[in-house]
């Protein structure tokens, strides 16, 4: 599969014009304070199904130039947001969802109209859905190692980077790699000079080791709070990261509940984990980020807050 | 004291201008679905101090034309706000904050340069702030029943009504009345066929018997979780509310929490149990919402959520 390019991304762009929110790029006198930089968070925790995954799905989805039913396999973003692109555009959705699902994320799949499957065998989820594939001749769509998704999730840093022109620095959480390789093809189509950096958590860090050794490290045993960024790079990702990157921060478990209460209680913004994988460099003044403009791809929203309600409800 | 007017509003926000944060309005389309109205959520959570307060109170104290200290009763938003407006104008504020006070909010007061005093005995906060005015020969600036408090506070309505200007109905929440009858003030000067109601937790309901007896029944033992909105109204927030308002939304407490819940799980704010009291009604699709422009004062955002990431990290 040849690479998406920056004009893949203009085009999905295009696409996604009156489709995808324009999310909010949000300020915070006291994040500027505590990282002494400049911050701009892309606030994709507004985007529609709460995350920037909405974007690449939909790009991918309008894509496949067919009425032909799409299969995906996630349990969690990007399973919505095809489950949502397919309900825009009249297609029918099959989202292989393997155990362990949160059952509000499968609530909201079929409240998109989404076709919901679980495998007997989690371990077996791939093959389970290879086989729906077949079984439907449907057309599948990799929640982050296919270009259109790639291109459409790098939608979010062109728009950042249309308010906000002259930012030096642009950090991204970091999973299988698809919002930070369409991020790298955004922000160097528009200025060579941007330093994209990919933020991993200490305890699922194999993307940082895939660039380094330019082959695709597998994540075995991943732990993190961030859920979203247990996966590996894949084949498209990587070549693009490792074209692109300036670097990686490395982030604790610590760092990331620190950053992510700091943007609840100071910002007033409901993030999930791995957005705030992407703000803790900035609270512990990384040196590359001192005095610098910096743009921040907030990735999501969607977190689980029933303990918390239960809490405050018996309190 | 004169009652302030929509021209005293008027220059609060030209006072205010570049000082006060201009807050996002934001939109949901699962809001409108579930209300059946078209909805515009006035972000205040996302003013300086976290909430609505900091226009009121920066607009008094910019009124207060001396140099003498500030003194301010409150455990809550009218502490912070004063502080913070002291600090940008270089005056001394000393805020009276009876126990029970969240640690928290004395420490961002302490934050902002205010000087804490804590009486030994909270129900004699009121004497023991008179005492402390005479000694100092301050400002005394009451949290609602101001006139300049009144009109800060109307600017948050006049600043949504200046980008959405075709509202029905204008919602808030109800505790002093201070944010009330400015968004009457506000609302009526630019258009008098606005419908303004209030809306009050049914567990400290007096502002609406205040309003039909016209005159102040005292808030004996208010128990709801919405803390900000358990003061009685003033002598100068009733007349308002009684010439302005179109009636009141009561709510119940698990319909705060339900609301409370779908604004952080759906629209990804971080928003106080005051707030969600004026977002109920919404939800619970009240008769005379339906298929209107609806206008929400979104009052802020402070809330401690040390419970939750407490949980959070040990899980």
């Amino acid at each position: 599969m040849a690479l998406p390019t920056f004009h893949d991304v203009e085009r999905a762009a295009a696409r996604l014009q009156g489709i995808a929110r324009e999310t909010p790029i949000q300020t915070s006198r006291r994040l500027d304070a505590h990282s002494h930089a400049t911050v701009f968070l892309k606030c994709e925790n507004f985007q529609r199904v709460g995350a920037f995954k909405f974007r690449g799905a939909y790009n991918a989805v309008a894509q496949r130039h067919s009425s032909k039913p799409v299969v995906a396999l996630s349990s969690g973003n990007h399973a919505q947001g095809i489950a949502l692109a397919c309900l825009l555009m009249g297609k029918e959705a099959h989202l292989v969802m393997p155990e362990p699902v949160n059952p509000i994320k499968r609530a909201a799949v079929r409240d998109y109209g989404g076709i919901v499957h679980v495998p007997a065998d989690p371990r077996e989820a791939e093959s389970f859905s290879r086989d729906l594939v077949q079984e439907l001749q449907g057309e599948w769509i990799e929640a982050f190692n296919d270009p259109d998704v790639i291109a459409g999730q790098g939608t979010a840093a062109l728009e950042l980077l249309g308010h906000v022109p002259n930012l030096d620095v642009l950090l991204g959480p970091i999973g299988g790699g698809g919002l930070l390789s369409g991020t790298c093809l955004a922000a160097h189509g528009i200025n060579p000079e941007i330093q994209v950096y990919a933020c991993e958590p200490a305890w699922a860090l194999d993307a940082m080791y895939s660039v380094k050794e330019n082959r695709i490290v597998p994540q075995e045993h991943p732990r993190t709070i961030a859920e979203g960024l247990r996966t590996s790079v894949g084949t498209l990702t990587l070549p693009i990261l490792r074209d692109h990157l300036a670097g990686f921060f490395v982030v604790e478990e610590r760092e990331i509940l620190t950053a992510m209460r700091f943007v609840y209680e100071r910002m007033k913004l409901v993030i999930e984990p791995a957005s705030a994988v992407a703000v803790a460099p900035l609270l512990r003044q990384e040196p590359a980020l001192q005095g610098k403009r910096v743009g921040v791809i907030i990735s999501g929203g969607n977190v689980d807050l029933t303990q918390y309600f239960d809490w405050l409800s018996s309190s």
